[in-house]
């Protein structure tokens, strides 16, 4: 019975030690791939900056193929919640709807634009490769931004914010805002791989608020 | 003096033969490209539908380096510059603003989304493989779009058709349409990636006449 009892807890160790191992393999290899990026990354750069050897590395990882794919992945979707934490405070302030809105959204620019991993993962990763299993939790990773705003706008019609609107027009909103970022993100990719201009973030910072401003002139009371 | 007459005209014909011949590998060029794709489309291919050997194929190119990608950026241009010359009609027409600029937009997504040339430009090619002589034509036909919305809201605004504006606000609401039709192209493209979504014409459409709407409310006479 006793030795049963030490075995179970010697196995509880062994899982909760690979869990932090498995932690600190994330945070090495999110300074590894921020550094060299994506590509030129391999298992023997992480395995070093562990101090242990290659095969020793795959020990902490069930599935064993693609573990370069599988650390990034894990690397993006541990930047994508540290984001949706961060964000969760500024639509919790009591600030008035079109400042919150911007401050998201520039914030929103902020983060994405200085986290090389997520740069890395618009910019050089190849959607083809995530796996099936992965893509559900990064698409509802990408669309809390939906759920944000529409929480938000609802909230202001009911405080008398702005004009009373119907589900239908608060998801229209919901969307032209979506797509507003999105389109300043991807031009600004474009502009940059194809005339090598860099990423001007005060400009993006006004063209957001702009289209945030027009938006509003029509809901306002 | 007769004989470099005649030399002269003979250099003339090659030089006309030469370009007649390289637009036509440009045209089974690009329904190669469109059928296999550009990452699984080699110049044998191209070559054996023009009926000759892939070392004669190189005889028609100043530049013997990245024949292919050469080929294909060709492909891409001639594509965007039949756009263009589409587009001017769709301007030219006598029809109201907000129905011009969404006619402008609808075509622009059908054009788009219906050639392959351009679907893979975007989603396969490596942007950074554009020599730089070319990016400057590129660049140039993807702005198109800009001064073309811009001319047809200055026109509107002499008209009476719209409020008037000063620059600054015509260039703000054409940097909003821009915006907003990257944003939904984008979307579109992360949700095929991420989810094998295939992209819904209708409801890009559908984005898109609301998202002219409720920019034109604010400028409408």
């Amino acid at each position: 019975m006793v030795d049963l009892i030490t075995s179970k807890m010697d196995e509880n160790e062994d899982i909760s030690n690979r869990k932090r191992k498995r932690s600190k393999i994330m945070l090495v290899a999110r300074d590894i791939f921020s550094k060299y990026g994506y590509k030129k990354t391999n298992m023997v750069d992480i395995a070093n900056a562990m101090g242990i050897n290659q095969a020793n590395l795959y020990y902490y990882f069930d599935n064993q193929k693609q573990i370069k794919d599988q650390i990034f992945l894990d690397c993006f979707t541990n930047e994508m919640r540290e984001f949706r934490t961060q964000i969760i405070h500024i639509m919790d302030e009591n600030t008035a709807i079109q400042e919150k809105l911007t401050n998201f959204y520039v914030f929103k620019l902020d983060y994405t634009l200085s986290s090389e991993i997520i740069k890395q993962f618009y910019q050089t990763f190849d959607f083809k490769r995530i796996p099936k299993v992965k893509r559900k939790e990064i698409s509802e990773l990408l669309d809390m931004e939906r759920s944000f705003i529409k929480k938000v706008l609802i909230e202001a019609t009911k405080k008398g914010e702005v004009k009373s609107m119907e589900d239908e027009e608060i998801g229209k909103i919901s969307q032209i805002l979506i797509n507003q970022y999105l389109g300043i993100r991807y031009q600004n990719q474009v502009n940059y791989f194809l005339s090598d201009i860099k990423p001007d973030l005060d400009e993006m910072k006004g063209q957001l608020r702009t289209a945030i401003e027009y938006i509003f002139q029509n809901i306002m009371v």
